[in-house]
């Protein structure tokens, strides 16, 4: 199988990688979005850029990331001198690992100095009105889009550098956690299936769009059941589906 | 004075044409984000069409527009057999009036097919979760954006044409509201200027973009008190701000 006509699906089995997960998703909606070329990009951005906020808010993402890439580190260095491991690519993963945690860490609060920010935070109070980005609910929005472009652009992407350590953090450990296991293929029997598996962090799913179905997934660390819905008729599939399946 | 360098800026006397300007800029978001070129086109999509059955059920639009374009026709209709008044322009408009009314009458409750649909309602109750449109929060939608652009384009049409009638009804009394009133040139004296009026519903300002202010206007439909802002400080302008408004 190949990628093509497959829709790919991660489900995270623990709460902290359901966050990550969240934040790169708002991270990939930022970077999209912060040259402003389409007239309404500002509104993918800013709502991404406050969402996140939010989120950094309300959880200890520093701390916690910071913990997963240390007990990243500790597992990589365990390859050290094993005869068969290619001992300069996990040097330069373990340097990689210290100098974003590194980062990470001299960063004091991620996102802190945009909650101090006037322009966003006057903004952010009144972007989630619906239907609330009108000139007259947002004055200085509707000022701030007649600046030109590259004014603009630098703003936004000065906001997304206050954010650049916990980015490269963050794309580090998910890329490291996603190279843990390789896809297989599997079959769920009338649409269904279930496993156990060890301290496993992410599902990652493969699956032919032309199927019609889409994945409901319940699950933790140690396992999980998935039943495919018919896109269709929003019920259980019945059919057998294969899929491809990497547990990270 | 030309549109070169101006911002403009509108600000509603009333509640109703506060609730007509917001639906008009959802209508411009849904219109120019429907054909999902750009990746993240869905989010804007999406974010307005929810934020429209919102404000659709909150407040009674079909009545209160039907009622607007009813004075606007008696309004009009009083030009009739008046010398010196384009009779076939007139007649045209009356007709485009009676039009727009009928369709809009004839709608049950706009938006409400809408509301029923499967797909659209599951994704309502989850998109706004901050950062919640990853795969695992909606499955569903994940499927979706892996179907054929000319499918997913289908889908947003159709949804965008169970609400034309009220676009069609509600462009043309903003458009002819608009036209009410020419822009006449004003001067801000230290930023500040207030005045009286008659049962206006809409101010519409250009304000040269280079005096660095946005306007902060409390009104009603007979008196309006400006205030011009700079962008820079965010506080009180205390220059004179040349500007052009026309009271609609």
């Amino acid at each position: 199988m190949n990628g093509l006509g497959m829709q790919k699906f991660e489900h995270p089995l623990n709460e902290r990688t359901r966050i990550y997960l969240r934040i790169e998703s708002l991270f990939r909606k930022l970077g999209h979005s912060a040259d402003l070329t389409q007239p309404f990009e500002y509104q993918v951005f800013f709502s991404s850029l406050f969402n996140m906020l939010d989120i950094l808010e309300q959880v200890q993402v520093k701390a916690e990331l910071g913990k997963d890439l240390e007990k990243l580190r500790l597992q990589y260095r365990a390859w050290m001198d094993i005869e068969g491991v290619d001992q300069s690519a996990l040097l330069s993963v373990l340097e990689q690992i210290s100098q974003v945690h590194q980062n990470l860490m001299q960063t004091t609060r991620p996102g802190h100095s945009l909650k101090e920010d006037r322009f966003l935070s006057a903004l952010k109070q009144r972007f989630f009105i619906p239907g609330g980005d009108c000139c007259f609910d947002l004055p200085a929005l509707h000022h701030w889009l007649h600046l030109p472009l590259e004014v603009r652009c630098r703003n936004t992407h000065n906001w997304m550098a206050q954010l650049l350590s916990l980015s490269d953090a963050l794309s580090l450990w998910l890329r490291l956690t996603r190279e843990t296991a390789r896809f297989e293929p599997q079959i769920a029997r009338n649409g269904f299936m279930q496993s156990e598996m060890e301290n496993a962090n992410l599902l990652r799913l493969e699956i032919p769009i032309d199927q019609g179905v889409y994945p409901m997934i319940s699950g933790h660390k140690s396992r999980f059941a998935l039943r495919f819905m018919s896109f269709e008729t929003n019920k259980n599939c019945e059919k057998d589906i294969e899929f491809t399946l990497a547990v990270c």
